[in-house]
């Protein structure tokens, strides 16, 4: 086509058949030019002959043509005829790779719920009644700090459920964790915070995000009492996760608390990561520190451990005086999608949220008790610690031994084990102890792989 | 309750009666603790003393006590009894207020798809078959740049609707096109861009973002041939609407196109908003420019003008080299929520989008032409400027006129109109054009509307 004389290679677009002909040839001229088969400046026949060799009217050629001018793909030069237009780009894809991963039997992932669990039939029930029953303007662009209807539900729930004191204005719906964690780092850094102090063990994850942010990420020391408060000198801000502390799984200690809340004076804020909360098994589950101190406190909650982290819906309850962080430029949107919100509202004031949750507690600690036998009975020496809360507990194993060498003997048995050392913000060379999620295994499973870690240690 | 002696007070606390008396009674004194009633150090009864007032057995005190206690609200001091802890906070709410808006009847607000046709009952049946066909683990932590399904669909469905060139792999689903702007302006700042032009007039939301993230704004001149690409000199991106220029309506001509894309060597980027560019009523709609020049467009489209803007779905098409912008830490997420991509790629899939589109067109084009017919009838003078297409048209008055007048005298005839000079990056005094948006006004209310500004006019 264009290549020796003005009509040659025209057939290379092939035969065109059936309706829609002149969208045939447009998009294989537009192939043609775009993989560099008719290079920019090469000469395209007149529409007359090009109509004669496809044999098709030459209006059709025509109005293709026009298509293509006007699109940038050809150009025409007064007296000189048609030319493929200039062209940048075909350079070829090179595209983040996933890594292939190994498919793990027995994937002790801490943090994940029981997807199979997740109640389809509940979700999908909500979604028609939100569908069926919504105003059209619930489909229009939503606030950005999330629907009227879930941030008043959800104010009633955290008072129930978690103790807080908390005012739906003051609540910000937000995709999840990591996204609220984003959105209020940019807001510690836009006013003058350098530094956040964070849980060391803790979510690597959470680090990387209030990094990027601009925060400089500073780890304090974990014991079995929580973080310890009095490295917090000179900080202005912490990320805790005083509930349960992820991943040690011990609970801040009533001193630590109150040591907490008496440091929080002036501007410093405490960040409360309240991911797991609903879940102990041995008492009633501690009030967030949020009730104690909401002119302080940032506290960050979703349904990722409860429902399901594909729902991409968490919240954020914000201080009085940083309600203004809100903003669609901080936000950088409009907000998460309106008819999850409201279907979430709706199982809330409903009391479905609380009886699905009720079940998945009930689930969680059978598998829960599951692990502790069996790390008893498999895994001699080891011993669990923590409190009794949760969907992972940490194991403490009977020796040291190289992180990545336990990882692949695990692996090798299909079994997926979590090293505490990749929690730290300065890996050792040795991990003692292992995060073990459970809520995703059924019990067998639990024991199996239990028994199976057993053997991958005996093999190091 | 503690403020004579230790137990007088205690009738503050209420009866306790039926059934979770220790969970009443906590939440109470922990309401009690937050609202001040109960000041820090104020010292509480024994829990004796407590049971003996409360008429509950002096277990259910001390269970309520211990769980006080870990949680903060409370303090014991060996040999001293028991106090209420030290509370930071209290102060009143001073959230943001939603300004009360004036009901509009006839709201001409541009950029809103009809959202009383949103096929509910469609969406509704590709979520049941999501929820009850797809694996547990699509309710996993999603990958943040998108599910695979989605990424693959649109891939097909922009090549063929939108000439694009586009690999899955460069697809990263976001919550509508401002989050995409804000995490590719991200992007930009962290590889060394200082500015980004875009079109003046424009969109000042996007404007805002932009400049949050850390980029200055420059404004470029549009005209009736689409922004002038002379300005750009200097400048190393650019945010454009090609297809259809917001506000003004008009396309980018092809010697503009052609003079763009010559403009993109080396590291210049060209973002491209193609917010509207499935309806266009005279003519096939333009192929993007993203197809003549992969790999120097950044593309960036969405549902919301489709759809819904309630969904949050949109996408960016990455050139290659920036694939690597879609890492966590960038997106500050995992995502959207999959539920609703899965829906979506389904709707893509079984051409149930296009048949939605095709109608979509229809009513559209029906009310742009209702609008047309309303303006030469009832705005004499006035005319319509720009191409027909998408779900606005730019209104040309017979006068210049104060903006805030003009929609303060509309208003109070129940209408909503937006002047041209609200979308400039300096506003100027007067204005001599509206924005009328009419996708969402059934076409008695287009003309009903337009009768009415004609009257708002003449009252000036």
């Amino acid at each position: 086509l264009g290549s020796r004389s003005r009509t040659a290679g025209a057939e290379l677009l092939g035969e065109l058949s059936g309706i829609r002909r002149q969208v045939q040839l447009e998009s294989r001229l537009r192939k043609f030019i775009r993989d560099g088969t008719l290079a920019s400046e090469t000469p395209l026949p007149s529409s007359r002959a090009l109509a004669s060799t496809l044999r098709v009217s030459r209006g059709l050629v025509v109005e293709a043509y026009t298509q293509l001018r006007a699109e940038g793909y050809i150009v025409t030069r007064h007296g000189a005829g048609t030319y493929v237009g200039v062209m940048r780009g075909g350079s070829p894809v090179a595209a983040p790779t996933s890594r292939p991963k190994t498919r793990l039997r027995f994937d002790f992932f801490p943090g994940r719920p029981d997807l199979a669990s997740f109640p389809r039939e509940l979700w999908l029930r909500a979604l028609r009644n939100v569908l069926r029953g919504s105003a059209a303007s619930a489909l229009s662009y939503p606030d950005p700090r999330g629907t009227p209807e879930l941030r008043g539900a959800l104010a009633q729930y955290l008072n129930r459920a978690r103790g807080l004191a908390v005012d739906p204005e003051l609540i910000v719906i937000v995709a999840g964790a990591t996204q609220g964690l984003a959105l209020f780092g940019r807001a510690l850094v836009r006013s003058g915070f350098g530094d956040i102090a964070v849980e060391n063990p803790g979510l690597p994850s959470h680090r990387s995000v209030l990094a990027a942010v601009g925060l400089g990420v500073r780890g304090v020391t974990v014991d079995s009492d929580g973080l310890d408060v009095g490295e917090l000198a000179g900080i202005g801000a912490v990320l805790c996760t005083p509930a349960h502390q992820w991943p040690t799984g011990v609970a801040l200690s009533p001193a630590r608390r109150a040591a907490l809340i008496a440091w929080a004076t002036g501007e410093r804020l405490i960040v409360e990561d309240d991911y797991d909360a609903e879940f102990r098994y041995d008492r009633a589950p501690l009030a967030a520190l949020q009730g104690l101190a909401p002119d302080h406190v940032v506290y960050v909650g979703s349904v990722s451990k409860t429902l399901a982290p594909g729902l991409r819906l968490g919240w954020l309850v914000l201080p009085p005086r940083w309600a203004a962080v809100a903003t669609p430029e901080l936000l950088n949107d409009f907000g998460s999608s309106t008819l999850g919100q409201l279907a979430l509202a709706q199982l809330i004031e409903t009391s479905a949220y609380d009886r699905h949750l009720r079940k998945a507690r009930e689930r969680n600690r059978s598998r829960h008790d599951a692990l502790i036998s069996a790390v008893a009975e498999h895994l001699p020496g080891a011993r669990v610690s923590g409190i009794s809360a949760g969907l992972h507990t940490l194991v403490r194993l009977p020796f040291a031994c190289d992180p990545d060498s336990l990882t692949a003997a695990a692996a090798s048995r299909e079994v997926g084990v979590y090293p505490l050392s990749s929690f730290l913000i300065e890996r050792p060379n040795a991990t003692d102890a292992l995060v073990l999620g459970y809520a995703s295994l059924p019990e067998s499973a639990i024991v199996e792989g239990i028994k199976r870690i057993g053997e991958a240690l005996a093999a190091l």
